[in-house]
């Protein structure tokens, strides 16, 4: 029964070549590979719905993830099989996710509905990601009503933790709580005592500020200022505000839980205005390059911050100077892209300076990845990924030369496993 | 083009009787009225998806918003139009309201998967509910990639009012920004500055939670403990600890951000000791008739609250007293109700005395829910009903002899008239 089921889901799957479209020929999906089993893939290469801007730190994360896949296959770590993945991009919108999430799991446009998803059958077995916490709290609601694991890698928000209001998400970082009781030790470590906080309106600013706060009170740590920044609506004119206050405040030390690009916002501002102060975050933006490069940055003063595991993946630094989708698979975003680094008639802060002696820019590579980002912080995709592949690699019952277990298994199984 | 799409899901739908399952043939649904125009209410009158406690409170709320759409069919408030609805019981739970979500927007146990859902046309026009922010929370989420208007009476977590991360989110009650605020003025009204707070490990406890801190400091009350209660796992256990932890503390005024069984739990938990304090809270339970008829509950202290709106709805009296499903409805809710109260051989602690004299108990009925429960609590269910109806009125161009509009709309023209 469960066999049988199971086969007619992937043979429709099959006669898609595993490309998801909605009931009205659209996919919002943006890149496959074909294999036995296939995972799922969140990623939010661009961080917004309108502007479609492009980020480069993500799309890195993205391919870290199925250069895990593809190694993982070449090593013949399950024998006999090959994994695939569908990739979906909900640009940092929890509706896009949700949105996403449906789209993977349907069959030519139809999404399965039961009372009982124990049995459930979809082709994509785990799904990997979102980035952010905001993202990942709808997905995962939708995932554990499905009864199918998700992994993330970057979605750090205390909450997740709970196994009975998220009993399919799992992640391969430690929650905001501890890096909560980090920060502030820090701050009481060099004996400051005195700070403003800055957080965004999301479920990971709102969450790690709630953990942050009993860890500051316990280090005798003062708050002076907590400002809010939306994270969708009139960003601009509250980081002007915020700049405001901060400029105005007596403390030095601001503490801020923000995504990437506020942060560089609001450091614009503050070069503007020749301000510098201390900063902290819990996010490896503090290891980011482009903030780095920014012009004026050191104007902005020290900037502290904690950060999740990072290492060098075996061989990942020559896929990303040979860029390029495996024979079979599909690949829109690295597409994308190519034309934004090689196009000479698309001109972006990311164009190289070569790009109009290029022919072709697909063919086109060149080491711009491997300068912009640092590499070392995908690194938690490779072990997201390896999570997922030994607990098929249990499940299957794989030896050294065959897997005997059926491919065909339902998504909460491999949750057992995890 | 519209029509046609919209007419053949109706089609469907009223083969089906509007009664909706599963692709296993299971339905979670548990109430039905056939019309032109269907309205979704989700309402967790079953409390635990586990030991399925059946809720006086959220079942005379449902049987409000069914009584009032009788009564605008009978008024002719829609001329020639008779609106239906479709019950689901989410159980508070949130992954549970996402499943009966998904059941209700699917024909035949499929849901359809759109990349624009601008063109969506399900039988389902509107939902009202859900009772909880923490299974409203993401439901507001699936229903905003839908673009199916939400009307919620009860949920009142401030992240609902953004309208940028719920855009179909609409509520007849104040956010409980304004709630945290009436409370921390309410406290320094009466002088006291020295509390603790008990919050719920859920979307509702953190949000007023968040709320309140700010105005509490703002008048300059101060917080001598704050304990979190899980929503699900060990509840008991931790109710004991918390009430160990009021017994010890010096702070004479608790605040609580709870639900009504907590509550509940924790003033037995209060009265084994004859331990006396000041209790304060923002939900309508410190108007509920269970806790005033506890045994002993004269021994908690003062009990202090604000409320939503409340009133009386005509003829809601009547309806309660004489409760039976109108023909063509169907109604498991009120049969299992029937069961409880009047069969003599299940006996509960709603069990009728009179029970063993009946002889069929979904023919029975007594003033009993007019005693259990404060029904002027339902009125914003009332409210919530008549603002869909005038929405749709608006829509459907009605005069007082006949509506010109076509029934066949999609739900966000219901939303712009909202």
């Amino acid at each position: 029964m469960r066999s049988a089921s199971c086969l007619s889901v992937l043979g429709m799957a099959v006669m898609l070549g595993f490309w998801v479209n909605g009931s009205d020929g659209e996919s919002i999906c943006g890149a496959y590979a074909p294999g036995d089993i296939i995972i799922g893939i969140l990623s939010s290469v661009h961080t917004d719905i309108k502007d479609l801007h492009f980020d480069l730190v993500t799309f890195v994360q993205f391919l870290a993830s199925i250069h895990t896949i593809e190694m993982i296959n070449d090593s013949g770590f399950l024998p006999g099989l090959q994994l695939g993945y569908l990739m979906c991009d909900p640009c940092g919108h929890a509706t896009k996710a949700i949105q996403c999430v449906e789209q993977m799991l349907s069959i030519n446009g139809s999404l399965t509905v039961l009372s009982d998803y124990s049995n459930f059958c979809p082709t994509v077995k785990t799904f990997l990601g979102e980035r952010y916490s905001e993202t990942s709290i709808p997905v995962a609601r939708l995932l554990s009503l499905h009864k199918i694991p998700q992994v993330a890698c970057t979605s750090s928000a205390a909450t997740l933790s709970n196994k009975l209001r998220y009993t399919s998400f799992f992640r391969v970082i430690p929650s905001s709580k501890y890096q909560a009781q980090a920060l502030a030790k820090l701050i009481r470590h060099f004996n400051w005592d005195w700070i403003g906080v800055v957080s965004l309106d999301d479920d990971y600013g709102k969450d790690i500020y709630e953990q942050f706060v009993p860890h500051a009170e316990k280090e005798r740590i003062c708050t002076e200022f907590h400002e809010v920044i939306p994270n969708y609506n009139n960003v601009k004119q509250h980081i002007k505000e915020v700049a405001d206050i901060i400029r105005n405040a007596t403390g030095r030390v601001v503490v801020l839980f923000l995504r990437i690009h506020h942060v560089e916002m609001l450091f614009e501002e503050m070069i503007k205005t020749n301000t510098s102060r201390t900063w902290i975050t819990s996010i490896p933006w503090s290891m980011s390059r482009f903030l780095m490069k920014m012009k004026g940055i050191n104007k902005v003063g020290d900037i502290i911050g904690t950060t999740f595991i990072t290492g060098k993946i075996p061989g990942f630094e020559d896929y990303l100077q040979n860029l390029r989708p495996r024979p079979g698979a599909r690949n829109d975003l690295i597409m994308e892209y190519k034309q934004m680094r090689f196009n000479c008639s698309q001109q972006s802060q990311h164009t190289s300076p070569l790009a109009c002696n290029v022919t072709d820019p697909q063919e086109a590579n060149d080491d711009y990845l491997l300068e912009a980002v640092d590499v070392t912080e995908a690194y938690s995709q490779r072990v997201a990924v390896y999570a997922v592949a030994h607990a098929m690699k249990k499940l299957l019952q794989c030896n050294d030369t065959a897997c005997s277990g059926d491919t065909n298994f339902m998504p909460y199984e491999v949750k057992c496993m995890l």
